[in-house]
Order: C-alpha cells, then sequence, then structure tokens
C-alpha cells in the first residue's frame, strides 16, 4: 500500500453493464451473487480501477492514492466472516483497515480502541458475574446473575421513579399475540422478516412480540375515554424478541431478547408538545446522572424508499412539522436525520457521549398518528365528538441490556456507589474481628446497603478479590479500629480515607447513594 | 328422574370386550372413539345397567336408584360443548347434573353457586376495569390495565418482601431457549405437547419457556460453589407458556401466558428440611394474611404410570422419604396425593379455602433431585469434593393470574385497602369546596395513597360510581366540614365514620394498610 501510494495512482470509477460485469467476474462466485442483486435492485453497477487493478465497488474513494497519509492508515483486523453474516455459508477472510486524515487522529483511535478492548463489557460482564450465556439456551439470551439483576432492577426502578413524578401508570402484556394485532398495526407486512414466530397445536399462528405499542394500543382502547383522561400514560418494562442473524449477535449490545423500558402517551393533538418536553425532561435527567453528554437528531422518512414506512404524505408532513416545531421551541442544534424515521412516524433520537468519546444511540421519543388510525384510537371532546389521537413512544433507556452495556464501558465496570451491586465489604483482620465487622455489616445493611463481609483467605488475597470486585468501599477491621470503635476505610480508586466513625460514614455513603453520585 | 327413583333399580356393572363393545355400540360414533382409546390404554371396558337401560361408563354408580333422595338432586346446566373441548370437533350438548346426601347440601351447594356467579372474576374484572381481553391479541392472553397492574404490582412486591428477608436474590431470564435445554431438563420428552415452538429465520428450533428451572440452573451451573455459597436462593417473577387448547381457557384462572412468582433453592441435603420450613413461613404468612386456611397434600408419584417421570425408582423413593420427614416433623395431618408428583420430584401442595368454602390449590413446594443430576450440579464441600446438590421449585402465589383470580372472588372485588387500586375517593359537594377537596387528596397522596378525586357530574353520582367501583374510603367535602376543617368519611360496607381530622384518618388509614388488613 505504502508503495502504491508514492506513485500517486487514481480510483477511475467506471459503471458497466449487468452482461459486462458477469463476463468480467465469471470466476468470482460471490461476485455473481453481488451482481444479481444489484441489478434486481436496479442499481447502476459499478467498478474501481487503480493502476492495473479494478474491482466491483460501490465507492466512494479518494481520487488519488496522494491524498492517503502513510502514517495515518492501518491494517487493524483480520478474521474470518460468513459470508453474509450467515453462519450456514461459506467462510472468507476479512481484512478490515482504516485511514484517517491524521497521525494524531489514528493515534487517538488506536488508544480508544485499546481502552475500548479493556473494557468491553463481554469481558468485564463476565469478570464482575453479571451475566452469562449458556450454550444450551442459545446465543443472543443472556442470564443475568443476582449482581446483574440489581443493577438492572436499579436501572429501571429509576427510570420508573422519574416517571411515576410525571404521572405515568403501569400496565402489563403477554409477550405473545396473534398475528391479528400486527396485520392491523402494520408490523406484519413491514417488520415480518425479524418476527419470531410461534405454533400451537391448534396451528394457530402467533407471534413472540417485537414491539409493545399495539398491545398497550389495546388497552387504551378498551374503555370509552373523555377528554378528561386525556393523555393517559402507559410505562412497561417488558421484552421484545426480534429475530436477528446469529452472526449479528454480540454481548448485551446485541440480543435476541430485549428489555424495553417502553411507554406510550396517548394525546390530543394540542398536547404533543407539552408531553413531548415532559419526556425531554425525563431523558435529560437520567442520562446526566451518568455525566453523558446528549445531542439530537430529527429522524426523518426517507420520501425515496416511502414504500418502507405506514401511512400517507399528509400525515407524514403534519407529524415532521410537529416536531420541527418543537425541535425549534427548544432552541438547541440538531442532525439531521433523513431516513431514520420509524416506521410509523418521525423520531427525536438522543445521542450519548460516552467515557471513551463515543457516541451511542440511547433514548428515543416518536411521534405517531399512524398506529392510532389504524386501530381507530379517539377520545370524545369537549363538543360530544370523536376526537383521533396520537401516540408518543418513548423509551428511556431503549433497552436495558444496551444501557448495562454502555454503563460498563463507559465506567470500566467501576460503577458509581447506588448502582454497584455491592457497595461495602468489610474485612475483619482476624478471627478475633470477626464479631464487631459483622455488626459493622448488619448496621450498613439496616441502612439498606448491599454489603459482602470476607472472612475466609489472607488479608492480603481478600483486599485484591474486593479491588477485582470494583467494591466502592472497604472497611478493614483490626484490633485498632475494634478497641477505638473506629473504621478504616478505602474508596475505590481514591485510597485511604481518614479515620472515622461509624454513624459518619453512613451519613457519608447515605448521601452519595442517594445523590446518584 | 323422580319416576326411577321409586322403582327402586340397581344399577349393575359389567365388563366387555373391545369386540361386544364396538358391536354394541355400532351407530354410535363417538362411543366408538372412546372404546378405541380404552383399548389402546388396555383398560377394562365398563357398562352399567339400570333397568333397561344400558350406556358405556366408567363408573362409579350408587348400587340401587332407591340410594338418591329426590330432594337433594339437580340438573343444574345444559349447554354446548365441543367434543372432547376442541373447537375443531363438532359441537355436542352436555347436560350437567348434581346430586348430594341431602336436600341442606344441595342448597347450601346453590347459594355457593349462586354467589360465585355473582362474584366471577370475569365479571368483576371487567366491571372494575382490572383486565381485558382483546379479539386481536386472543383468548387466554389478558391485558392488564393500570389498576390490575398495581394488584399485580402489590401482591408481586409482598412475595419479593417476604423472600427478601430469607436472603432469596433476584435474576432475570429470556422467554425464548434453543431446543437443547429442555431436551437436557427432560421436559421436551414429557412436557412437549404443551410446548410453544417458535421458528427462526435460520431455522433452529426455540421453544418458549414452560418453567424457569432449566434455565436458573443454567445461572447456577455458571460459577463454580463452594458449600460456603449455599443455599443458593434464585427468584424471579416471569411469565411462562403453555399451548393449553383454547375449550381450556377461561378468565384469569386458565391462560396462554403465566406470570409465576417463582423460586429455585440450590442446597445441600443436609438443607433441605430448613429451607423447606423456610419457605413454609413464607406461605403461611402470605396467605393468612388474607385469612385463608390452608391444607396440605404430600403429592407422590404414580408408580404404576412410571413413564411420566424423571429418574430412579431409588431417587423417588428418596426424595419422598425426605419430604415425609418433613411433614411428620411439622406435626399436622396431610392429604395423600397419590400421582399428583410433579415430573421431576415429590411436592407439598397447600389447598386454601376460600370465603365461600372453595379449596384451591395455591402454593406449591417441589422438591428435586432430577434436574440437578442432569444439569451436573454441585458444590464442593468442606473435603474438596464435588457433592451433588438438589433444588427445591416454590411458587408462592403460584401464578399471580390465578391468585388475582382467587382473591376477586374471595373479596367479591372489594379488595382490603392495602391492594386496592384506588383507596380514598375524595368527592366536592360543589365547584366551591374543589380547592379544600384538592387539598385533601395531595396531603393523602404524600403519604403514598392511591387517591382520586371526582369533580364532575351530581354528588349522587358520584358517590353511586364510587360503590360500583368498590373504593374502601369515600370522603365528602361540603362548605361545612370546609370550615370545620374535618371530615365526613363513608368507610366501604360500614357506613359513615364519626367526624375526624385530616391526620387522625391518615393515622387510621396508615395503620390499615401498613399491617395489610
Amino acid at each position: 500500500m505504502r508503495a502504491l501510494l508514492q506513485k500517486e495512482i487514481d480510483f477511475v470509477r467506471t459503471e458497466i453493464t449487468p452482461e459486462d460485469a458477469r463476463k468480467r467476474f465469471r470466476n468470482q462466485p460471490y461476485k455473481l451473487e453481488l451482481i444479481q442483486e444489484i441489478t434486481a435492485r436496479k442499481e447502476p453497477i459499478s467498478i474501481y480501477t487503480t493502476g492495473s487493478f479494478s474491482d466491483l465497488c460501490e465507492g466512494p474513494h479518494v481520487s488519488n492514492t496522494r491524498e492517503i497519509d502513510p502514517n495515518a492508515f492501518k491494517l487493524v483486523r483480520l478474521a474470518g466472516a460468513y459470508w453474509k453474516n450467515d453462519e450456514s455459508k461459506p467462510q472468507l477472510t476479512r481484512i478490515t483497515g482504516v485511514a484517517f486524515r491524521t497521525k494524531a487522529e489514528l493515534e487517538k483511535y488506536e488508544w480508544q480502541r485499546e481502552e475500548a478492548k479493556k473494557r468491553d463489557h463481554r469481558k468485564l460482564g463476565a469478570e464482575l458475574g453479571l451475566f452469562v450465556f449458556s450454550d444450551l439456551v442459545g446465543p443472543g439470551l443472556p442470564l443475568f446473575t443476582p449482581k446483574g439483576t440489581i443493577i438492572r432492577d436499579l436501572l429501571d426502578n429509576y427510570v420508573r421513579e422519574l416517571r411515576a413524578a410525571k404521572n405515568y401508570e403501569r400496565v402489563a402484556i403477554p409477550h405473545i399475540t396473534k398475528c391479528d394485532l400486527y396485520e392491523t398495526s402494520g408490523h406484519w407486512s413491514k417488520f415480518s422478516e425479524e418476527l419470531f414466530r410461534v405454533s400451537t397445536r391448534e396451528k394457530h399462528e402467533y407471534a413472540l412480540k417485537p414491539m409493545n405499542c399495539p398491545h398497550h394500543a389495546q388497552i387504551f382502547a378498551a374503555s370509552l375515554k373523555s377528554y378528561r383522561d386525556m393523555p393517559v400514560r402507559y410505562a412497561e418494562t417488558t421484552m421484545v424478541y426480534r429475530d436477528e442473524q446469529s452472526g449479528e449477535l454480540s454481548g448485551l449490545s446485541r440480543v435476541l431478547a430485549i428489555t424495553q423500558d417502553d411507554a406510550h402517551v396517548f394525546c390530543r393533538e394540542s398536547q404533543i408538545e407539552t408531553e413531548v418536553f415532559s419526556i425531554w425532561d425525563i431523558i435529560s435527567e437520567f442520562y446526566s446522572t451518568f455525566g453523558f453528554d446528549l445531542s439530537v437528531r430529527f429522524s426523518r422518512h426517507n420520501p425515496e424508499t416511502f414504500e418502507k414506512y405506514l401511512g400517507t404524505k399528509e400525515v407524514w408532513e403534519k407529524s415532521e412539522n410537529a416536531i420541527r416545531k418543537i425541535l425549534d421551541a427548544r432552541h438547541i442544534p440538531f442532525l439531521d436525520g433523513l431516513g431514520e424515521a420509524a416506521m410509523y412516524g418521525p423520531k427525536i433520537d438522543f445521542i450519548a457521549k460516552d467515557s471513551l468519546g463515543r457516541t451511542l444511540q440511547v433514548a428515543t421519543i416518536q411521534l405517531d398518528f399512524n398506529q392510532p388510525a389504524r386501530f381507530g384510537l379517539s377520545c370524545i371532546n369537549e363538543r360530544g365528538e370523536k376526537e383521533p389521537i396520537v401516540m408518543i413512544h418513548c423509551a428511556i433507556m431503549g433497552s436495558i441490556e444496551r444501557c448495562m452495556a454502555t454503563l460498563i464501558e463507559h465506567y470500566a465496570g467501576a460503577f458509581p456507589l447506588w448502582l454497584s451491586p455491592v457497595q461495602v465489604t468489610v474485612l475483619p483482620v482476624g478471627e478475633g474481628e470477626i464479631s464487631y465487622a459483622t455488626s459493622i455489616a448488619e448496621a450498613l445493611r439496616h441502612e439498606n446497603f448491599r454489603v459482602s463481609i470476607k472472612t475466609n483467605e489472607s488479608l492480603g488475597k481478600r483486599i485484591r478479590e474486593t479491588k477485582l470486585e470494583k467494591v466502592p468501599y472497604t472497611i478493614v477491621v483490626g484490633k485498632k479500629e475494634e478497641a477505638e470503635k473506629t473504621l478504616s476505610v478505602e474508596r475505590r480508586d481514591e485510597g485511604k480515607l481518614p479515620t472515622l466513625s461509624l454513624e459518619s460514614f453512613i451519613s457519608r455513603i447515605r448521601k452519595e447513594r442517594d445523590e446518584r453520585k
């Protein structure tokens, strides 16, 4: 590659006919398959030529090899990969390279990658004992241990608390449904590839739910609503299922069973703005707790692939205008997400930057005129008329699995006190101090702290173990501490605190926990 | 029937050969089907003859019509029923009759039936707005409204609280699995009819989980356990799925999606007794809260159908002896449940008597040596050896749906304060009192009471509405109450309380709620 750069060769794009393409690549079966697909999609077939080498490529390329800095690129990975990520297909070799404008940018990328590898939630999740996979259960189906479940529950309870303050009510639905529900909602035709099908002994066709909105719409529809009842806000933390290809599954970030902290607000058109702002407040508060900066993307439909969406052009114009008005009222810059809309409506997507500077899509607010129309949802307004209503879909975490993966990597497994599965470990120096250590542990548990007490093995080994578990506070209890009724406390990553009493330690950590610091 | 009773005719049982049976009933296709089934099961074919009438019947019968009291029987139902409860089969007519020893017993039965009809949870559930069904979602798949979800959550939290006091930890699992898990656990071969099959785009075979034990066993197995870690107690409230025939579905008592408050204790053989007693305590406390009397059944395997069970005769003897020892230690009478064991082990089943005197199977404690062996579960004991361990399966409610159905009927929808979706309704007499009424509602909400305030419609209509909702406390706020800063309170079914201050009302109901009275 370096030799070619010095030669300053052009990359030349040529469009060729399907016949020509088939002839040129007649000995390359994979490319023949691609050519057939491109032809079926009625897209142009392009090849790129660099010196004497020509290959099938969609592009774009730089125009000449001189534009590439020889110190700012690198081949980063050589790995086996199934053709089209399908494990029933042959395995090929994939070479991955990256190029940047400058050497400094490449170095930053490499640091990020190195750090990300150390923080990989799959590695840390196993080391910290948060979740496990089982070959018998299958890939993409994590099983959460008690420690992992503590984190799941704490995150979920936090969202629940923020929503309760805004008068959300909880509902509960089953995970399967007759297909009729998704035929009415429109998911069946637009989403059908990813739907898990369930067959019954009576040969009915059921599906595992990929989304909760149609079920929630059925609860709304079950009783007549007056304008005085509106808005109606249903929240539920529940699993949805998407039939992903097994080659795409990865740790907690890509799973078959996704726990959504889902909510649907059913409201009148005149209430959209207030409700969206109210959700926005929840999102801001939730993510600021972790120190994430949020940016916003306006995800619109793509008129060129209109067949992917539900509803009419008029409805899309109306709903996108409503979102645009809200974004303008908020006076903040936003990214334009052409083609990033949901099947049923435009979205405000929130993008967080983590401690490594990586950007991740997190929360979303989606405005939906289409499903309410398809399900005939309405309220009786002040004039006694049936008034069509709208739905706002809003997940704060999106998925608890993805949120956990993000937080594990963001904190490198060293969770803040309130999220730590074990918050304090008490280590008696010797057998003589076990009873005093136990009384300290009990006092902390009485204040609802999660405390472990380790009595076996040497003190050094127990201290090392506690460090590996990334427990925020370690208390070592020796003869001196017992005699003086004091605590010798070490804060993770900060070292030893000045000697303090049990009461002042409790008041310190109670504040830290309750403020979610 | 009355005429035949006076004739004092014998019921005579005769066993006949399959050939004879097929000849006798050659014009009755349904009976020919039954004869074929009985023959296939290698069971005797019996007919009963009463005077000139003979019919296929398993029996038993009384020996003579004179034994039947003409005033103690009744034909109670005439209804269409699908042949074998299968809606794809022809509809027949089913006549149901009951007979008792005495007229008084018949009358008690009729009262119970009449009262049960009034209390039917399907009727009350709809009237109180606790759950709904949707034709699009399908039968057997209830959707829980906000009010119903409040009850679900309260029940679940109560069990969770009782378990937390006994050091149960929570885990979380997905609802699907590769079939391999159930092949290893043994469910695949013994339970396969009721398993919902899931097909994937890559043509893997998955199942919707009918039980949680194999998943929990996978979490246990994922890390090495020392005897110091034992017992390990995993609890999880999660849905399981059973492919019931649609003719058998009914309200919340028979559903396709069942929410289990499931738990599995992994322990050493020496810990079985302590753990079973600890679960027994939780069960006693939970059901005494509702005023249920519990009786106990020892559910054993049936040696004559040994092929229905997992494991060896030796293991069954061992596990049944362990249960028998525990029952003896508890010094209580118990019913003998031959053939009522679970596929994997014997059970202690708890049977409650509700306010109508009906008996219902509720909680269960199941001892399982078989699955731990199939999954190779063990702990390292004091001598450094791998020691096989056992599992105790224990659901307190069994299923939240069934528990809700039971409680709705037990209380006729008038739930105790702590379980009521709305605990207090505040009714301002006129517009002038809305602001005072609102301040009362706010004060109560501040104390975490669930309060509604009704301001529209006439006072009479609002009072009637509140009665229909079976709200425990109604506060009517008029000019006099506002001037005197007092409350005029009505207790459901008890009438008006003496006038009292807001503070003393709050302290009264706080006590009532916290004591779950």
